[in-house]
């Protein structure tokens, strides 16, 4: 029986904190060796002059996801996960999504029978709480953290999934006692609703208006509210998607002070403008997203957060609806902005444009890249070791990068079933060549080398965190009579 | 016909910007000359060795005012009026308070019943709004603050009073577009019911739990959502009773970027603390008012707001509620901290602790006392130059203080209707020995010299402010096509 | 003999606090009266539709004073103060400026010789402090604030006055064991002289390199600096002139902490940028002053700090020195921007510039207005209540302005003694049609009514604050065990 | 010939990014893999239940160095490579220092004959420049850079050391030129002066009086500047041993800013306090270090800033004055505060301390821990990949740690040349068993198993970086006309 399965032989391997020449030896799916001339094994993949880097983990991706109007994405499993894999990324966590009156339980099983037949990757699902009912909190959210489903996400807006803030406490602090992480979409849901009528109301019903609704205060205010609350609650807290300098910066303050509040980013904030709302006709429709795209300054401090300390993920927010009547105009040929389906596709484009962007013009250095698009993740939600790093032990989920490989994106190049591409015409330097999946070659030559339903599911483990000095007591006790007592 | 009615002789005149030795001329109610020995008149008051003061304006406290759970205040309009004179106190703006489902106009209407027989001195009315029906923003408010009722107050709190975000813009967009003030207790309710629940859960219920459950948080996280939400309306706000330095730090930012926000903070934030709610027994059930009183350090961060900038207002928050069964334990003898009445008396007491602790400790000077207690006030809330200052044209509203009179304050010496007072010992030094309304001697020689119902309603004007360009431009406008549109 | 001399009639009298009609009284060079109706005098003006205003107090002048390079202002204490009397201004404070090695004595005394038989204002004399030897801080400064020159201004630049750290901390403290108070020209020298080095070495000599090199982090630093060595000492300070937003910025978050810094500004950071300094030819060098105008932005910032609380006082900073070679060009016809004398003229254009755009705007009230130009000034220099307001017992010193009176600002119509304005060809709206000085007419019809010298020298006094909390014993006591000993 | 000379195995593995359990395997003093299962080889070392971590990088230590006063420090380079040694640390970077009048070159030189003979582990040399003339700036400095010299240290405070602000341009604007790195002690040397002139003019000569003269003010204020210098000058800087909360928050506000700042601190800032120099009689002079410890909760806002991005760097800042006549009393047996020699002891214990109080208590995770201690500092001083990580090609500096090992630290157990402690009688738990150096066992069974003089000197590359948006560009262009032209 030889050492390893597979060699991948000459490269420069980077992590998140290293960055160094060494082949990358596997066995059973897993990286067994890293080192100067591992020799030789039956398969050997040269990577000289290229990147090896982890494969990315996109924790932030709506697949075959049906919206509450019953609007289902573009992408299933098996799309999704091509397409995904295409751009380097081996692992993805969607959502198994609650809709009000849902069992959780029901829900989390329906993804599994969507995700198990299909997917070429690995994935986890986070749960999206919509219905905190007393048999959720007490029963089925419980149950199903200790069954490895520990991240689940809040929506502050969205009439259909909002909860309120007392709802969020109570699942803030069963995070806190379960060892679980809550991600929440915060944007005032009040706010928002209040200018879109007033909009409407006054005939402004064009694309546009969508990013005029979504006012930046609406996304600050809810993001400060969200980390008061966890704050509350002594819980640890990520605020996905982030598009505005305002909640950036109460991320960073909340950092700097100590709290572990975390920020998450995409590409529509860094690459499109609520400019590109503004395009011809019904073309802004392409880029309606939630929040939307904000201006060049704030683009600038979005990029900023990348190496400041703000955010720590760069997911895609995936959420693939096809410029036809099956998903952008689902409501008609002409809706209003408030009828438009919203969400913009990226789960492949996600890591070639912060590479090109990010590494290419000087903004990030190649680890802080593993960090954002994998390892960070990883850690985060709880995939790690396993999921996000080259390390021995780890699975060999592998990207191996080609630095000078130079495309023009078009939605011709991708594998997802979407129909446009946001970033269409945009020149990107950087793709990978070869994609592994626990030792698997899953993509080689522009092809797909596996069958469908490879994929396997990634079970994880619930990890409850001290108690920290800031928060629940501090707020609790005027009087330092008790404390923990309340949780 | 003599020059004047009245001369106040020889005594140093203190207005919010200046100090002089002046003799102050009244005829008809009125101010009419300040000048070096104006003569003779009728009526001569000696003020050597005192200090001239405008009246004060006590713009927050409850005068025979219902609550939602019906109980009313100790204090009528009679004798609130009089131990509000009694403190220096010469006008006062209580509340004409909407219950839900109740019409605005029913209770102006009923407010001026009570009122209009019994005040001693000027009175106007600040609306508070509940219920913000199509009828009550489209037609009632609108008239209401055209016939001079130009300030409204709303509370993110009370399960019975409490309006959503949505609702407090279209008050904020009314009160901008219509030229009124509103006012807002901001307190996060969520997160006051969600500690509430768990306190009396885990059998915490003694009154010490109510400054724990009012949790500084909940004041924070409500004043800047509070601020975020006027930002956004472009309309001026005042947050009342502030308490918690986070609060009071979000006020002083928004001011400092130019935003017309104002701060109001009360005698119970300066003098008390959440250790007064721990007293012995049920004694703690004196000192429950919302927000609670904090800490030391709370304390004076809240004095610093007073010359910082932070506060511009200082009022009383009188809300009389006796230590029995009619007030404090309306609810049963021995209740859970949740079934206290709360509110602490303050009408009488107001102006005297700040002029001895803010003066006498050199933490003011006198015109900012002047400014805190009744100059501004006045000008926020559009009695002004009628009331609030010392000059040619004003009323004669003036308190003639005895800046030696050293008094132990007790429930014996004051004039409400109340059976306690929280500050009983405490000595203080500085107090009126004689007031003036209208020209009209009220106080003198430590006795009430006016009838019942010789107080005066005050008509107030709206006024509509410029459109500044932060607010609702800069927010609403992705491409400056539009702003002011929306309002 | 009648009660009063003179009785301006009918006007709207405005002061830092509050606006009234009525009349007022002078007898004896004093305000003796404020009144409805006060009857006849001898002498009787009109000032129907008029504003009635203190007159203003210019508390940053530079008159005929002497550079280190020996170039004498243009204008002496006459033309000084005649061009300030037809702006408005009836106080001026300029400067009594020791140079390396002079005796202070020497200097004020010297002041007097020139002042005392040309004003015709009132003045009182800053010292400027460059060379704090052991005889100047042990005995001639103690003796001159005893007599009355209670405010020095020291430089943090210029190579021929600056004083270093050590210095300063001697010199603050000494203001505050001696009752007197402290002004700073915030600007590191080094990072200036550096700068100018280096853009002189690479061939960067035109005029607008002047504000290059007086790079804003040059004044942000020495700004910070200066309030860290204020809090170190307990000693009040005001920075003079402040330009940048960073500067003001700090002073803001100073007096937010209840630190008792102040802040200046100057119509030239209002009204001129940078880009003039750009201008054809050498033209660039009509605007060279330090700190230079900044940008728009800038501009904005500092519009915002005479409201926000950021700054006290505005004054001219008037420093002229004419466009040819007695002034600006004394150095020859084509200075490097090292070489151009420093400074520009405003005495005369200081009030009605702010009382056009910022009343006029409506970024200022009038209120606001007066507290800036006149009684904030006079508070903070010890010449309140004589002078900065109109109240019983104050100085007659009053401007009564034509509130409609629109005038285009040129050479022609000042009364200074310069070639130039940097103001040339700007409208303003709202002007003085009568000044008074101690109840004398010295400005009325366009003509100067008064001679020269009949200003008199303003005498003040020390005063001693209150050791506060900050600064020194917090500093100095890592075990509480000491603290005043060491002022 | 066998693959590998050694191999560590069945330890886990710590990078500053990852966590695994890994054989290592070293071949010709370097790491040549990674990886479950390397075999045998002729030397193994079981690492079983012990974590195997990168050699410490103490980047701030002075070894064999000679004050200004003349006093030479206890430790030469053979006790001070072997104490460092036995506290897990594999390279040192103490000082070549230029005393005024000195040439660099020959500094140099000395510290290499110095070095040479007797240190047993690696070592590299920081300049310290305090005489910049234009021979050192123009000649010698950029020469030594290119010669591997690439970081210098530069004084804000201490007379003999001491450069001022333009100096301190020249020499960042020479870094930034020449790709080498800046640190700074940031403290104000008038501040320190002026406070001491006046503790000793009234007697207070005791150790503690050193916390008291080395205000936290003087420290805050110098950090704030340097970082301001920086960035005009759009260099990078390290502020070393940074004691106080103000300091750490202006490092952290420039990061949050982007700007490349970056911050050190010490052992003595988290284990000790002003308190300790207040110990009975002169025992306070073990502690007098500068900055010198402050007060509890400034080591708590210290703790926090090794986990919020403040501090990138954890160093011992070693200075090692015994406390006889040979070192803290050289100036005599009871000196003032100001003649006590300056520094404390720390190369040894700075690891197992922060590992005890860091890992142990649950403040920092191992990789925080290793990144803080190795990773980092071998970064930012330009001696990665070789020194400070686990991956292969790097060389074989490896700790291998017992976490469990408990011992009380004394100095009796520890190795360098000193008589005292300031941490005697701390227990702490977490202590290498065996040492590495290039592949070579340096500390195995508590013993050194090496020979002096083995220790080799680290030549490094200067980095030259990009141009910064901010910095130099912003700052020097009013017209965006130029920028780079001035470096």
């Amino acid at each position: 029986m030889s050492t390893y399965d597979l060699i991948i032989r000459g490269g420069t391997v980077a992590t998140a904190g290293d960055t160094f020449e060494a082949d990358v030896g596997i066995k059973d799916g897993r990286i067994t060796a890293l080192g100067r001339d591992l020799g030789e094994a039956e398969q050997m993949i040269d990577a000289k002059g290229m990147l090896v880097l982890p494969g990315g983990v996109d924790a932030h991706c709506h697949i075959e996801q049906e919206s509450s109007t019953k609007i289902m994405t573009a992408d299933d499993f098996y799309s999704g996960s091509v397409s995904a894999a295409f751009g380097g990324t081996t692992t993805i966590v969607p959502f198994a999504a609650q809709h009000k009156g849902q069992s959780l339980r029901a829900v989390v099983q329906e993804a599994h029978e969507r995700a198990g037949a299909k997917a070429v990757i690995d994935y986890a699902f986070h749960l999206i709480v919509s219905d905190p009912t007393e048999q959720v909190l007490g029963q089925e959210l419980p149950g199903l953290i200790k069954d490895g489903y520990t991240s689940f996400k809040v929506y502050m807006t969205y009439d259909a999934l909002k909860i309120d803030d007392r709802q969020m406490l109570d699942i803030l602090s069963l995070a806190r006692t379960e060892g679980a992480m809550t991600m929440v979409h915060a944007e005032n849901n009040d706010v928002i609703s209040w200018l879109s009528e007033r909009l409407l109301s006054r005939g402004y019903t064009e694309p546009k208006y969508h990013a005029v609704s979504h006012a930046p205060i609406a996304e600050r205010e809810a993001s400060r509210r969200a980390i008061d609350l966890a704050t509350l609650a002594d819980a640890q807290l990520l605020i996905v998607h982030v598009s505005e300098p305002g909640a950036a910066k109460a991320i960073l303050e909340a950092r700097n002070q100590g709290l572990e509040i975390y920020g998450e980013t995409c590409p529509q904030y860094l690459f499109l403008t609520a400019g590109d709302l503004d395009r011809d006709g019904m073309e802004g429709a392409k880029f309606c997203c939630s929040p939307p795209p904000r201006d060049k300054q704030a683009q600038e401090a979005i990029w900023r957060g990348l190496t400041n300390g703000t955010f720590q993920v760069f997911s895609s927010d995936h959420a693939p609806y096809r410029y036809d009547s099956s998903g952008k105009f689902k409501a008609g040929p002409n809706p209003t902005f408030k009828k438009i389906a919203n969400g913009v596709p990226g789960v492949e484009v996600r890591m070639p444009l912060l590479f090109s962007e990010g590494i290419g013009a000087g903004r990030l250095d190649i680890n802080r890249f593993v960090a954002l698009t994998a390892t960070n993740p990883a850690k985060i939600y709880g995939l790690y070791p396993r999921k996000g790093t080259i390390a021995v032990g780890a699975d060999a989920d592998i990207a191996i990068w080609d630095p000078d490989w130079e495309r023009t994106l078009s939605i011709d190049i991708l594998h997802d079933n979407m129909d446009y591409t946001p970033y269409e015409g945009r020149t990107v330097k950087g793709w990978p060549r070869t994609v592994l999946s626990r030792g698997r070659v899953v993509v080689a030559d522009e092809e797909l080398q596996v069958e469908r339903g490879s994929g396997e599911f990634l079970e994880r483990q619930p990890e409850i965190r001290r108690l920290t000095p800031q928060g629940q007591q501090a707020e609790l006790d005027p009087g330092r009579t008790f404390g923990a007592d309340l949780m």
